[in-house]
């Protein structure tokens, strides 16, 4: 099968450059199944990076063109390459392949892994937008918190193990005050590091990468021959209206 | 105090043309108190109307600009003129002054009125995002359901007491058979029709314009010296480092 | 419009006396808008003040009886004067015009203003039926905290400063502790101490006021045509059989 | 154990009279264990029966004051005489012995019964009343629903036969339509008709009536020693400070 | 009536021997109602004592054994003598009499005495499975937390004072930072250890003993002639067909 | 890598025979990935299908010796081949490597498919045990509800089309009546019948066949590196003290 990780987000022309973009198919391609093909691409417009609601509208219009066009080219799945899963809604109903949101990915995965799973992501302003999703993606209860590192997306990786300690510290406090017994990484430029293998062992519990978790269940999805609802998610009238 | 109802869609430009932000002005300054002022005006871009979520995102980014330009002109509030609101809460990331959803506004009127309160909307493509926007604002507890008339937004008016019988026949049912006490009307064309106070008469319980609702909600919290929570709606952070 | 406030104790014949009565609406009637006029009223027994459910109770029969007479005497709309809504629900039974609760108007407008709500009230002794005002209000899934600030209402304004201080290292940690971004004052005697606008500066967040939120709440619904349903609120049947 | 059911409303100065209190009291005793002694009394004022909010809140002063008596007399129990659970709360923080409410102790051993139970009860207007009991009580998940059979109290004997029909039908629908398996009897006039075995035996699942309910819960509390917490329900302050 | 504590274990054979079942006995015998007559038995096979979801499940088949054992013998209602509440669901399938769980039991009375009950068990690893009890039960709104106390079942009575001390502590805990009003001995060794009383005492509100509870929610429903519904707890078809 | 699909009970020794298992994994073997190996097998007791508590526990204590055994074996994950996910909570206390629940991963597979899912299942009596499972599993919210179609296990494949007809049936009414866009195959022999592909081209809405799902989201887990969290499932005190 053929999967394309699509980032809502001009990255190639950020300071990451189109490196980044090689390193995360390289990333998810030694992760996939045999068989499974990963591209990564970007889009060409839209925010540096998304730690805000305004910056997931921002980049909505572009992924969902993007979005479309690969259905046209006949990928069999893709992967909406932020952790708060923009526009994945409005892309199940402007499309009939599997769209995949990292974030539902990887809440789906923690809600077989243990009782109550908590989220580490980059800053507070985001913990309701992720506290939404959890409810969209029906498993709110199993949230036991979504808890912020402070540091913005695109000082992730200005010191990775830096970043690394903040993330285990915080997921720590997840654990001991929140009643967690598994932790997300919130945010696909924490996710991209790979680190989640370490922070597990030094936590004691399973530590979701939502980069992996999105693969995987793009794989399950399309190996079980199935995609979303077209009643949950139908065609807007106009739009189908217009392709006859 | 002065407060502008901003139409998420080129409305001008399209088959009800600038004649129609007239007379919703109209509708509007006269539900206004003393010294308010209601102003209508559109975005220059974004889809013809909006029922679906593929629809809602489009409206979103002009919709945010427009927002940002009526705060620097010194408006004392705004409306976004879609019972969906779109957008509502990057808007409050990026707005100091309120910000008022209608489909917000409708329902905690609602909420004041009854036990259970009902929205009937136009088409079954929106029942999920408008039962989202519900825990959003707080009163998903409250809603006995939402239910479409199978009529798009700009076929409303066609025949405007067909489509005053259909809301009244599946209002009707709310009632009956999901135990509301309180309809809301669920869509800002089927609002500026009027028709919520006959709808009201013949259904036996209060049936809820977004339209007043929005205009009651914006007069109260400017009125109160109340705006949104920068705790919970913080400027997005590249913003803020923009505009020192 | 002609709005009254009515205090459900007889405050004027309490400690501090009929001049509260005029005090109180002199606030309330700077707050309102062109055209409302409010009066404060009390009623002729009851407890000096409401801190129980036990007084709650006792406060309701003559606050009833209150209530129909002043529907009888054609005002617009009433404001049941206590945080805990005693009685709202019965007298929407019993009269046709809107009535407002201060503790339901408040978390109503707290409900538009974030995503979690604490209230800052006096006692311990009246948390859980502040809880439960919330669930019939329908936004317990935005209540983050009620916590207690250990001052009875009589000894509120014994030394305000005191009171305030001790409101805000409350609400502090309703916001710290508890994920709290907008604040109620859970009381009305607190309320009408006029310090939101200070507690609001020095908390970082919106103080609701409820004695503001309710006036405007109760502007609102007047100003909109709208009163609560009768589908939820039915007359009692043997009153409806003797008023024919 | 000396045990106190007490009719909140004159029902001895009612249609019904004296002969009804000597009548539920055989009931009770009856269903008693051997060593407790129940006893049936009113209070002298308040509604002739309970069918709305109103009537609640004024039934209960006559009934906190009637509670307050009984236990400086020395009695182990108290049962408040009308399903709602008037005043309950209340009660609680002004007396120390256990107050049980028929509501209540019908709802809990329904829990016990199985997995979603109904109330079948009089008049559409207490449903949200019952509702709001549930959530109380902490069983609102187990409730399936509550349905009025449409009759009003004091018209429950007029014809016996015809009113156990009714129950029955609706019972029926409870069951067939909303997914209840144990059905409660929702008014103690209903249930001191003893109808409720032929009830479970036409229905085929379990019909509790809340008054051997009641009774057994207060059996159970003073039998093991237990009373409600303080802590849930303080001592109203200004009456602790009377109380020395 | 006849009741039996049923101990889902082969506890003569253990550590406590059989003289331990002859004390439990004499201490429900004590609390019994006049009328009243409880045996004490264990099942010949089983888990030594029973701390994790994995001893529940190899508790069960030997306990739903004997419980149909006797119902043949013509008992008038069991009691599963774990607070687990193992195998009671399956047990209402293949019994007619009441089933009582000590669990479901001790929550339901003690959702009669206050707001939110906290359970202080013994080991973390069974927080979950009373969380999922509680759900099953209907009353998880009312749950405030599970503590565990950190000491196996069987070195619970090594040093009472010590283990007292402990539960002690930790309900406290529950108190203070988790807003319990009420708290629950969440093990049946715990509970027979008989220290309930001073615990209330030391503690300040109502602390219930699940062997106390089980015991008078039994007497309950046999007294009422209460039993579970088949509607809810259906026969197993295949058992259903080889029992004509 | 290896996964073995174990079926909690003697289904070799049962009237499909030894066949059946064969059969059964030819079906899991088409649709793994490659690379991925499935093995089919049963325990050597317990009850001939599972359609009760009662026979899901009897089917536990086998099935958790041979989930120890397999993980001695060395596999790397394996399936409880039972829609109810019999023990499955307890097979992660006593082992490392995964366990999937087939109702579990049906549901999770489900949600990320839609915003309510229906469940259709064989007998009422299942029903409960089947929204239990929905709220351990976290996605209570998203089950629009459990639908019988009154056929036992072990009839199922005696009219194979019959019983598709009878799936067909039930499901549309749980579209129609109850608001599912999603249904899941609610039994594994019915889901082994293999007849989900055309039942989703009949009801227009997706099928989920747990048989597939359960394979997938093992698939996924092993892929990802992942198992369940330990501090969700500890291993149970004296067992952990029995392996050093």
């Amino acid at each position: 099968m053929r999967l394309v990780y699509l980032i809502p987000g001009p990255m190639s022309r950020g300071p990451l450059g189109p490196g980044e973009l090689v390193r995360r198919r390289a990333v998810l391609q030694r992760s996939a199944f045999p068989g499974t093909e990963v591209e990564v691409r970007d889009v060409p417009e839209g925010p540096a990076s998304i730690e805000s609601a305004y910056e997931e509208y921002l980049s909505v219009p572009a992924t969902l063109e993007g979005l479309m066009a690969l259905e046209r080219e006949g990928v069999d799945g893709a992967i909406v390459g932020c952790f708060g899963d923009p526009g994945v809604d409005a892309a199940r109903e402007v499309c009939r392949m599997p769209i995949v949101g990292p974030g539902e990915a990887a809440m789906l995965l923690a809600a077989a892994l243990g009782h109550r799973f908590a989220i580490v992501t980059v800053l507070d302003a985001i913990v309701q937008p992720l506290r939404r999703l959890a409810w969209s993606v029906g498993v709110l209860d199993k949230l036991a918190s979504v808890r912020a590192i402070g540091v913005p997306v695109l000082e992730l990786y200005r010191d990775l193990d830096a970043t690394a300690g903040r993330i285990a510290e915080v997921g720590k406090r997840t654990i001991e005050e929140d009643g967690a017994d598994t932790v997300i990484l919130g945010c696909m430029t924490m996710a991209f590091a790979e680190r989640h293998r370490e922070l597990a062992a030094g936590l004691g519990v399973p530590v979701v990468s939502p980069a992996h978790a999105a693969l995987k269940l793009a794989e399950a999805l399309v190996g079980a021959g199935l995609t979303h609802s077209k009643r949950a998610y139908p065609v807007p009238p106009k739009l189908a209206r217009a392709q006859p």
